[in-house]
């Protein structure tokens, strides 16, 4: 049926399919008669008569400038999408319905949706089931509204934490960013058996095709000079992972990758994605990308490349547009432009858009409820405890008052992230009003005050901090950064910032070669310290900072990441021992700017690892994480299973509070002509334990993920090796071979 | 003759040419009766009736504990080079003479040598030419002491100046560093076309193949992970250039390449070094690099798996002893293992070895007065002038009283790098000795006092040097670090340091993660800029330090790296103008630890260089560099020829003192497909020119320097580009196609 449409199409039309150019949001206007299309967005249909892919229709944020007022609820938006995909129908030759695309990195950046914890402190969780769950909220929102793919960075694996886009990282290791890669792609597309998603379903479009992560210096979108190995091992298990459960659209990255940009690598887009991976999908640009390589190729030429590479759908550039040139003009195979259509017209046919009954299942939505309790729990889990002089879990036995301090407590921005839309704040709960909420049902006194700024101090406000704290038992500070924009953020053409504001540290573009506390917040805990209350800090930010200056003045310390819309209640629920921390590091915490990098997945071989003035081993490595409670682990075994390997063992947890464990295990030693990594995560699982009680454990272990590269590159399966299994106090090792 | 030779010995006789096992200083002793060879020695010529290779016979240093009084003299290296020569002949069956090679970074670290600026020096003079002269002195001191081959270090490129080996890079830049590695080969050897090296001649082993400069973190040894397109545009062009001056030896690097060793990486030493790149000499260890891989394979494996990957000659590693076992049990072809000895032996017949006439031809020495002549114009030619505010040139007629200040003033081993042999110290010039016979010759007086140690404090000299630059009319104070060992530094198997002295802040092992100048040395610089008098600032390291928070409290900034033994007459002589600075930064100099890297030559792609919180952007940035006179260029033309291109132009210096200026030529916009390079260095001259003459220069650059390489990663030549004339205070583009 798809072919047979493809062959009545004109090359126009084709050509209209790949172009994704509008700026979504402005393709409607909410006027006083209620919503209308705008003439940017007819002009658009009637250039191809045909309208292939919409981005953003629903964005909201500074840069779109559609807020609480100008942009769309949840009820406007499924309108407008009908609106959208009425239009096309009544004006265009094929009728061929519109693929609406929007941004989830976590959770959709449109009005009336649950913005859940980013990335970089969902990967810390190590609990890829919840963060499906809550992933599946995330699509049935989506197709509420109308929308049929999201947006979400998937594939950024973290190797420099001064990237702005950190927070937008699962981790420094991409057999954890792979597990998670899974669960967003089964949260929101469902299960891959299925030939039509099911409709509270949505496509993932996974972000960033390939090894962003890897920039020179930290700097977004900078060179990448990594070999293939290092791209193999490193940033293309995600994409694995991905493509196994099903996902069936990717973003390229802004990057090179050794000297070649991902937009027009052939290699990357096409051999190894397609023939070596497996990817039957359709690839997208990043915004604008195109244009940067076009200033020097001309729009013709860069088409042409760019589709023949294997890039399929364009965002927001002036190249795609020439494609029906570059086909004219010999340029460009038409046979090879037929294929990039019927990848779309593919993906629009998984999402049933074609059929008649498309949209009247109805959909079970998730309650408020649930919603609330969810995110709130994948923020909990998501936390992690790094130190704990006896002052946590705070208690009414031992505590009467709190002080509350820190820049982060009343604005619900400083705990969301960067592609963050405006929030209807009475959904939120802040981390003053989350302390609030149980300080009193612990009845627990509690005041709060700022203290500082993000970046810069507030006159008189240290004293005023002080003096809270002389009148309370124990401080909770919050130290951190914000990727909260504001309007004075001035945006790239892509939306990246320009320039941070006076409260922005993180996010994309804002690359930090000082990965230190912002100064202000440090003047602050120097201060509170002096006054001699015990303090409990509460890391708030989108990337690891260096806390080891932190450390001698703190009795505490909670890494809480950016932990979504419900953040508040999740800190505090944790510091009130309601929920037991159980998160543990994703990304490793430097020590100094100048050791970077950290990460722990390096490869073995005998090097002086410190400097001759400091360490080089990073302040607290991937993997750690403390607890409430105690574990004690035992009876752990390795078997050899027809579908790899299999550790087993058993729980106990034998201190005062129910929890939840991590057990890790990494690979070692398992390559003679490449060098091994250190160690290579290659299976975990969380286990709940009740106080008191034992709990049995099974980690599977599948085959491929014990194998690397050949010399040439080719994967093959670990003959000998070591298993290693790893949790807090506790390191076991078991001799393989397979 | 050779394959005659060859097909004579027997399997023993082989392995015996291949290994280089001994530590050559150990192969004699000093008695009272004179010098004997060592059991030691004798059993190993024994072990294999044969001996091929003895590394470091000569060697002195802490290490060795070889020094003046238990090491050889010019005189004893002489006699017991023949020793060593005759026990062979007469111990063995095939009689085939050994080759002895001796280190030679900045001459040879034996006793009675001259030591030359470090390459970090070196290359920031621009000249190789005039590196080549001295290279040839290192040869023939070499030659005259009966050695053969001299180690060098040309192949390292700079790339994370945390490196402790960064004084062993001359450059940033592949361009510049292959010229200086052309020059270290030309000098070394002599050239090309000669049959049999002159008596006079050394061949040269360049170290280190491949990319130990791009080490992750600037861990010495460390991982690298860059691909085949970084390594062959940043770390191949020396290695290219050092086969076409000739070069027959290259030492494997310590590090892998993504993911694979060098020592037992067949794509590169085979594929690429032998048929890409066309070197027809032999591939030697580095020390005990192939016990590391046997740690895990086992020695015959990894005898077996190094030779046939394409390396031939061993260094004191146990491995190589199993090439014999490795044969027998059918691991190793012994083809392969003919061809490696064939090499070796080819090394021998090249030196003259195998004639009888040798060492008969008289050898014309340098005179010690011309010697010191060229060391001091290196050094000069390498210092680079930074900042300026008049107080520079000194003059009898503004100053009448210098204080000479700071921790390197009295040491000479402050001055001379890592590597460095005991030395007679009548022969060496201190910085305090250089300026003190300078300020005699003008008629200024001088006080000195250290002030403070390398990275400690000396308790009450700041105000002793207060108190001393209170007396005078302006401070000349030397900052920066050292590679001075002394009997406190331990060392590893490899002769690398284990733990720095105090006083050590660079050299190999010696990496470091903050590049600020030592605290003691910043704590003096304050106290003596609040006295009130000039300072000059003269900065003796081995690689960039953080200068900008030096800036603030200096008049002047000269940068003088090692400048070798002869640096305090060079440095003198720069300061009271008695010559004028023409040095031109071959490193970039970092503005803060956190923005590494900062390479001038990263990748063409629009992202943002600047950090929200720091620039991105360097200090001081390769090619930059003043004179005490000015420049006016004109008249600059660019043409085509039939090997390239070819830039001509007029240089009148227009100032009030004779000096040299550098002319920079670098391709821009070169390719569509690939990246290029912001900017690519792709020739340069050093004009010198009398005060208010014109003089005309002109760059030749070989059409083989206007190439990059395509998807495949073949070499193709530029198209279209654009080539920019720079030089201090102008910059010219002009278009080009070829």
């Amino acid at each position: 049926m798809l072919k047979e449409l493809l062959s009545q199409m004109t090359l126009k039309e084709k050509v209209g399919q790949l172009n994704q150019r509008l700026y979504g949001w402005q393709a409607y206007e909410k006027t006083a008669e209620g919503m209308i299309l705008t003439d940017y967005f007819k002009d658009e249909v009637k250039r191809w008569d045909s309208l292939g892919v919409i981005y953003g229709l629903f964005r909201s944020d500074p840069w779109s400038q559609k807020n609480l007022e100008t942009g769309l609820s949840k009820e406007e938006a499924k309108i407008v999408s009908q609106m959208i995909q009425d239009y096309v129908k009544e004006h265009t030759r094929l009728k061929i319905p519109v693929l609406l695309t929007e941004e989830c990195p976590h959770g959709h950046q449109g009005l009336d949706s649950l913005t859940t914890p980013t990335n970089y402190s969902v990967g810390a969780s190590w609990n890829p089931n919840l963060y499906q769950v809550a992933q599946a909220i995330v699509a049935e929102e989506l197709r509420e509204k109308g929308a049929h793919v999201g947006l979400i960075s998937t594939l950024d694996l973290c190797r420099d934490p001064r990237w702005g886009r950190t927070e937008e990282c699962f981790s420094e290791d991409p057999h954890l960013a792979g597990a998670f890669t899974t669960a967003a792609v089964q949260g929101l597309q469902g299960e891959r058996s299925e030939r039509v998603l099911a409709s509270n379903k949505v496509l993932a479009t996974l972000k960033h095709f390939a090894a962003q992560g890897s920039i020179m210096g930290g700097h977004n979108a900078a060179p990448v000079e990594i070999g293939e190995r290092e791209l193999k091992e490193i940033h293309l298990p995600m994409v694995q992972a991905g493509i196994d459960a099903g996902a069936l659209l990717c973003m390229a990255a802004y990057n090179d990758i050794d000297g070649v940009p991902c937009h027009i690598n052939e290699r990357l887009l096409t051999t190894i994605l397609r023939e070596e991976m497996g990817f039957e999908g359709a690839v997208m640009s990043d915004g604008c990308a195109l244009d940067g390589v076009a200033r020097v190729l001309g729009g013709p030429q860069t088409a042409a490349l760019a589709l023949k590479s294997g890039l399929d759908i364009s965002l927001w550039d002036n190249v795609y547009p020439y494609l029906e040139e570059a086909v004219l003009e010999g340029l460009l195979d038409e046979t090879l432009l037929d294929q990039a259509v019927y990848r779309v017209l593919r993906l629009k046919e998984k999402l049933g858009l074609f059929a008649q009954e498309v949209d009247n299942d109805p959909i079970i939505a998730t309650t408020e409820e649930e919603k609330i309790a969810i995110n709130t729990k994948l923020a909990e889990e998501a936390a992690v405890l790094l130190k704990n002089e006896g002052i946590l879990p705070l208690t009414a036995n031992t505590i009467s008052k709190v002080a509350l301090i820190g820049p982060h407590i009343h604005n619900v921005y400083h705990q969301l992230g960067d592609y963050t839309p405006y929030k209807n704040l009475t959904t939120c709960i802040t981390i003053a009003q989350g302390l609030k909420n149980v300080a009193m049902s612990q009845q627990v006194a509690l005041t709060d005050t700022q203290g500082s700024l993000i970046s810069s101090p507030i006159p008189g406000a240290i004293e005023e901090a002080c003096e809270l704290a002389k009148q309370s038992d124990v401080v909770v500070l919050t130290l951190g950064g914000s990727s909260a924009r504001d309007f004075s953020t001035e945006f790239d053409a892509n939306g990246a910032a320009l320039s941070g504001s006076n409260e922005m540290t993180s996010g994309e573009n804002i690359d930090l070669a000082d990965l230190a506390i912002p100064t202000p917040q440090m003047d602050l805990l120097k201060a509170l310290h002096a006054v001699g209350k015990p303090i409990v800090a509460v890391v708030v930010a989108g990337r690891p900072h260096l806390l080891k200056d932190c450390l001698p003045y703190v009795d505490a310390l909670l890494v809480a990441g950016y932990p979504g819309q419900h953040g508040g209640q999740a800190i505090a629920n944790l510091l009130f021992g309601l929920s037991n921390p159980s998160g543990k590091l994703a990304i490793s915490i430097p020590d100094e700017n100048g050791q970077l990098p950290v990460y722990y997945n390096y490869r073995d071989t005998p090097f002086k690892q410190d400097y001759l003035d400091i360490s080089g081993r990073p302040t607290f490595t991937f993997g750690e994480g403390l607890s409430y409670t105690n574990f004690d682990i035992h009876e752990t075994k390795v078997k050899q299973t027809s579908e790899g390997f299999v550790v087993t063992g058993k729980l106990t947890n034998t201190g005062e509070y129910a929890g939840a464990q991590v057990i890790q295990v990494y690979a070692k030693k398992y390559s003679n002509d490449v060098l091994p990594r250190v160690k290579k995560l290659c299976g975990f699982t969380k286990v709940f334990v009740e106080k008191g009680q034992t709990h049995p454990f099974t980690i599977q272990i599948a085959a491929k993920e014990l194998s690397d590269f050949d010399l040439e590159l080719k994967p093959r399966h670990f003959k000998d090796f070591q298993l290693q299994v790893e949790t807090t106090n506790y390191s076991e090792i078991f001799s393989c071979s397979q």
